[in-house]
């Protein structure tokens, strides 16, 4: 192999490949990048056989060739070199050298018949999507699935694509976050599937930096989200996603709209007193124009916290767990959220001012 | 105790003092800290036993009072509150409350009898030092000394008052660093005294962001360093500090002037292949102007990499441990460093151009 580029251009390739490579794993070659001259281009493969990452850099390919090497070396070596032109040889399979104006290194690395097998599904295009558009969808929806997966279809997210729109849908069971997305390109047609919560967020990163569309390919057990530089395949989780609709409180009895950072500060100052009670806060909504949060404990002390807000309805309190809060309104970007809520045991449910197309759900405690 | 100040005075003395407080103790008294109105401020106490911080915060004393908190909750809680208008009031021994306009809190205290007693030592000023001249001075010394203490003394950083002068050493056995400070206030005296090395990174810390000089007073096995609104007061720890003159070189015979960016840039791409042979790299100074760094190991692979550099002399090679080298090199400020090597078994020395009041020693690895 020979190929020329610019360290720039290299790094931040490897930037987006090394994530899901640099982990210690029982095999020892998925630590490893795959590099392969293509169509002119240099490809840059990692896996954890749960998702693959593919890499495209542009550069000048002089001689064909394909090697794989440690991923995290190869990456926080060519980080570490100026930003300037850089050269990757190889003459045989086992070591690939980096020459630079006033660094030179040699990599040992490995044969690529060693790296797993990477699943062609480059056949029938689904849809194209905005990829920010995705990307910004997702951000709000992610971090609430489960995180062990003692129940698997809750440790990913919902992609149900239906007609019109894609509805993206995450859940641990105690709260609940659904988005949807306008599709552009209509399908006409209607499928489920579930990615790995932890893959979902990877996506999320780096469809957030793609200025185009990505085409989207669903195979018999797999996802692939194609673009220009890179493409990103996910393994699907088998299973049936619970039919979470029926819980949605179809009314409520107290609204309040809530300026959202300052939602933040007083839920952040109740939560610092929540801790060693399971993280219970209680939300009291007044018509007069207030939101009240109040923790108490008996070994910390307690907290009242409040601020001003549009009320409307009755009286109205709930308990919750004040990190799954803090997690919605963390994860939101606009200036103000709703919360309506209906009585203790039932609920909670907070949307963003003007957005009906997003809805999330915080089951109560037992306060 | 009824308090009145502004949040960000309270903020910006907590973060001061909860540094050496927060720590998990076997007296769980150590996590609190102490809260007592003096002469119409609040003054507040920590300490790890190894070290006092007592920090003055200004405002309006309505009531006086003493109470004892958990550090790290009241610093959260005071930090996650707006700025603004403030009030700690405390009827008792047992809790204390903090009102602001929308938020209000009280935590569980305890009493402060139980809380260690604070030594005096404000006796006989030793001398008066300018804080940010010995915050500076300190920052390029203090990593340098012994992490464990199988050696005590080596676990500190000397302070060496000799009559016009402040010497600064420290050193774990592998590397050695010195540093002279004029004194302004000549002392007619000579003392040596060793501050464990984590609570003189504390001093460092704290005296950075102090305008004036702080006063200095010795006592018996404490050093007190006192200034308008913060003191501290550091255990010393007993025995005789090595002495290191004799291992300082006398002659050189390579000698080169560096960039200490680009230094540091090559050395750190040189080190990524040096994890797995205990860090060794190597170092060529050549007459021609370059200094070229290498690392080899049989597992991962080889770097070269080189920059110019000012050199006189013959040729010259030395091995060091990398991480000693970057040390110095990322806690030195200047643009340039100079490195003496006089033969691969004795040691290196680097300083810093134009100033002769700074010195460091790494010892050479066997390459």
């Amino acid at each position: 192999m020979k190929f020329l580029c610019l360290q720039e251009n290299l790094n931040k390739g490897l930037n987006q490949v090394s994530r899901i490579a640099t982990s210690k794993s029982s095999l020892p070659i998925l630590e490893n990048v795959l590099l392969k001259t293509e169509g002119g281009r240099l490809k840059m493969i990692t896996t954890d056989l749960e998702a693959v990452i593919i890499q495209w850099v542009g550069g000048k390919v002089e001689k064909e060739g394909i090697i794989t090497l440690p991923c995290r070396l190869f990456t926080e070596y060519v980080s570490s070199v100026p930003n300037n032109k850089i050269e990757l040889i190889s003459e045989n399979d086992t070591d690939l050298s980096i020459l630079t104006d006033e660094y030179e290194a040699t990599i040992k690395g490995q044969s690529a018949e060693e790296f797993p097998i990477i699943p062609e599904i480059k056949e029938n295009k689904f849809t194209t999507i905005n990829a920010k558009e995705l990307s910004d969808a997702l951000s709000e929806v992610v971090y609430a699935a489960a995180i062990n997966d003692s129940r698997p279809v809750l440790s990913g997210v919902l992609f149900f694509f239906d007609n019109k729109e894609l509805k993206l849908v995450a859940t641990d069971s105690y709260r609940l976050a659904e988005k949807k997305l306008k599709l552009k390109n209509e399908i006409n047609d209607s499928k489920k599937i579930i990615i790995p919560a932890k893959i979902t967020a990877e996506i999320q990163r780096i469809l957030a930096d793609i200025e185009e569309s990505v085409d989207i390919f669903i195979g018999e057990s797999q996802i692939l989200f194609h673009s220009k530089d890179i493409d990103i395949i996910a393994r699907l989780i088998d299973g049936n996603f619970p039919d979470y609709e029926k819980i949605i409180p179809d009314q409520h009895s107290t609204k309040a709209n809530i300026d959202r950072h300052k939602f933040i500060k007083i839920v952040k100052a109740a939560s610092l007193f929540a801790r060693e009670s399971g993280n219970s806060i209680k939300i009291n909504l007044s018509p007069k124009g207030k939101v009240v949060v109040t923790a108490n404990t008996s070994q910390l002390g307690d907290n009242t916290s409040q601020t001003e807000a549009e009320v409307t309805g009755t009286d109205g309190e709930i308990s919750f767990n004040a990190r799954y809060l803090l997690d919605v309104l963390n994860n939101l970007k606009g200036p103000s959220v709703s919360l309506e809520v209906s009585g203790k045991l039932k609920p909670g449910v907070i949307r963003q001012e003007g957005k009906p197309d997003y809805l999330h759900i915080i089951m109560p405690l037992n306060a």
